[in-house]
């Protein structure tokens, strides 16, 4: 029966299934073990082929030599640009530019779950981008851009799109979350899940999984990609009550390790939180408002410190990233081929988050980050983010804040340490290191003003908000399991 | 005793005293009769000249003919630009331009607290703005600029000052909140109330009022400035629990005329609401997620539509708003004059909520509306907000959906109606209708996809984070009194 979309939404029930099924790290469906030889398999068989091409053979990419922004021929899909800012925090104005990759519209994440044998199911895709370094990764049921479902008449749909544009279910969670701040220019995506209630074919390369089964996928290199982590992130688990734990029966804190019970207790009980919300707001608003900001897109040739050449647009000491262009083929029977412009980082990076236990409440220490890209100033980001390399100052020696930390911590304050890809339609073999520390005693409860601590369920209520949490932060954010 | 900012916010208390000082009319540090009394003294005293003049006797401020923009020769304060927009909602782009006021900077908009006789007083100014119609109305604490807060070593800095940039006090409420976003661009104030535990100075022209107070003045027309409104807009009133009819002791709802008892359940109970949040938030998420949207700041002389001669910048058609020159001086013994360009309507407009009560709860009819200054596309705004005027079709016939039913309504129905000036310091006497209406079984539940039924939780809940609900439904809250 198909319902109306505005009744759809059903929190504090839809909150305890996805709890459920993030606690079935199995499934009679599809054995996790399953799972992973099929996208093993998938990428056996398939072949991807991505060579390195001079600007100038892009075909249906151009650069307008007028500007240096590089263009589709259709003015779809996106555009490479430049990116001037000027941020004052009141101690003068500090100005760079860099490129920038430019998509203004919002084009849909989406899962489709469903009760099979009374636990929510992921309909997850193994998908092939080019930019993987593994070639096949889990994508969500839909990665759509706003190109495909407004005008689909022109080209083949992608697989389930009707279930997201007529809402065929109830819609679980609907966020508008923001992509990566140092290399898209305020670019959001629409990330949503939503439960059938209906049979639902099942296409070539689509499985159902829990969950908790993604959460054990996650716990290996490159296997679930970055448009599936995002919209994971965002499942929240309710707020701890009596009905709750009625509804939950047999289940209890209890019976998990205790640190993965600190993250239950973290999620759903935030009675003990070292600051109140409307705390973490008033810090937020006071970062905010220390800057005076001019953001403005310019044409690539005004861009200062970046040269192109014809294979690549690069950094005149090499740091950060090169826009590259890329011949793409693949398939084995069937084959498509394509070029575009893509980006490369200059080396891996590293997003990880300290976690703390204070006043018996697991913390998460959290970076308020100026990224030229954020639509809003400030994101929330994990506390050691580097994504654009160039950390190290010496041996052992780190400019950024906690990286010491972090990559000292032994081997018991590791709780998750995994590479994961960022997408690869956009970025070219481009994976970070994802670590979740647990800091002991010496670690300090005092931070610098621009670090706080947050509960997870402080954490989660950011979340339902737009341009709050950066993509790094709900990177981590997804890995964390029970 | 100063206590750090950081733990300075106690929600579930600070929401009781608020409510407590909402209930009290009256005060024995100054009557109500008495506060309006000094206001109109104080109207009486001054003398306010504002004369319009060319653009060239502007003296520090000029127009940069290259780009027709408007500057002040320091660079500070704002510029008259220009903005472009192209929306697109799949059904082909539609463009158009207009002039905005720029001012990248976030300033101050505070009130200080303090409990006097066991209430909370709100320190008001009585504050003469050269567009005000009459002059002088009731403004916060302080109305401060970046420039006046983060270089105070040049000019004197506004008084108060000091305990917002050392937070003297418990922060109760901190809030980035947007202004007009059809005539600014992007432009956000930090609304913040700060509880002061010590004595504190009292300067001339401030006074201690309870918020009921601020309520009952906001009754009459013109009384109470927009900072004012913004500001205390943001104050919740908490959940319903035991806690908080434990502590308020004497009070019951059933105190209230049935109105304002309604009206109290909608902020504190959204157990029957018709809407879940987090459908809210999918609504809002389906509506920004259909528009592909291009936005810049360009300048004036590329605005279409628009012309200038030597005292104005208006609309070919009359329409909208006119940018003017104005010669201000203001004083009776101590005088100061300037010159500087203000913001002038073309007519008066009228924004409205339409409420109803729904399963027993009272909502109100939200719309999601696109301005062009609009940082996130759109925001939350009064089912009708006609402010650029111009929306008479014929004789009682109007374009704007709703505003028939407003207009109509019978005097048992308008619970509000004041007309209630905007800024003073950019806008010439420009003043727009608030109201509130009663809808009966007459008025539909079901209505537009982009019109949607909101409790007033709901909207504090959103109020709580930044650019949600826009400066016209703000105003409308702050009048809402038990």
């Amino acid at each position: 029966m198909r319902r109306p979309a505005s009744t759809g939404v059903y929190t504090m029930q839809a909150s305890l299934e996805f709890f459920k099924s993030a606690l079935q790290k199995e499934s009679t469906v599809n054995s996790t073990a399953a799972v992973h030889q099929w996208i093993a398999q998938r990428n056996a068989e398939i072949k991807v082929e991505v060579t390195p091409i001079p600007f100038y053979k892009l075909g249906q990419w151009y650069i307008n030599e007028a500007t240096g922004n590089i263009h589709h021929r259709s003015g779809k899909f996106f555009t490479i640009e430049g990116v001037s800012i000027t941020a004052d925090k009141g101690d003068g104005p500090k100005s760079w530019s860099q490129p920038i990759i430019h998509q203004p519209e919002i084009g849909y994440l989406g899962f489709l779950v469903k009760k099979i044998e009374g636990v929510y199911h992921f309909l997850v895709q193994a998908k092939i981008e080019p930019g993987n370094v593994n070639n096949v990764q889990l994508s969500p049921t839909i990665q759509a851009t706003r190109s495909n479902y407004t005008r689909v008449h022109q080209g083949k749909s992608p697989a389930y799109l009707e279930y997201f544009r007529e809402r065929r279910g109830t819609v679980l969670l609907d966020q508008l979350q923001s992509e990566q701040g140092a290399r898209f220019f305020r670019k959001r995506n629409r990330n949503i899940i939503i439960e059938v209630h209906e049979d639902v074919p099942l296409y070539q390369d689509f499985r159902w999984v829990t969950l908790g089964q993604l959460k054990e996928l996650l716990r290996l290199d490159n296997v679930v990609n970055m448009d599936t982590r995002t919209v994971i992130s965002g499942i929240g688990y309710g707020s701890y009550s009596s009905e709750i734990t009625d509804l939950l029966g047999v289940f209890a804190p209890s019976m998990m390790s205790d640190f993965h019970a600190s993250l239950y207790q973290s999620y759903v009980n935030a009675n003990n939180a070292l600051h109140t919300m409307s705390g973490q707001l008033s810090w937020l608003t006071e970062l905010k408002s220390a800057y005076e900001l001019m953001v403005n897109l310019v044409p690539m040739n005004l861009v200062t410190d970046w040269l192109r050449d014809d294979y690549r647009i690069y950094h005149k000491e090499g740091k950060y990233f090169e826009v590259i262009a890329v011949d793409v083929t693949i398939g084995n029977r069937e084959v498509s081929s394509w070029a575009q412009p893509i980006v490369k980082p200059c080396q891996e990076g590293i997003v990880a988050f300290v976690a703390k236990m204070i006043n018996g409440v697991l913390h998460f220490l959290v970076q308020a980050k100026l990224e030229v890209g954020n639509l809003d100033i400030v994101e929330l980001a994990p506390t050691v983010q580097c994504i654009t390399g160039n950390y190290r100052k010496g041996l052992n020696e780190y400019d950024v804040p906690f990286l010491d930390y972090v990559l000292a911590a032994g081997k018991d304050q590791v709780m998750y340490d995994v590479m994961l890809s960022e997408e690869g339609g956009r970025f070219y073999r481009n994976q970070n290191r994802n670590m979740v520390i647990l800091a002991g005693s010496d670690f300090p409860v005092q931070v610098p003003e621009n670090y706080r601590w947050f509960t997870l369920q402080h954490l989660m209520q950011f979340m339902q908000y737009s341009n709050y949490l950066n993509i790094e932060a709900r990177s981590i954010l997804s890995v964390l399991s029970f």
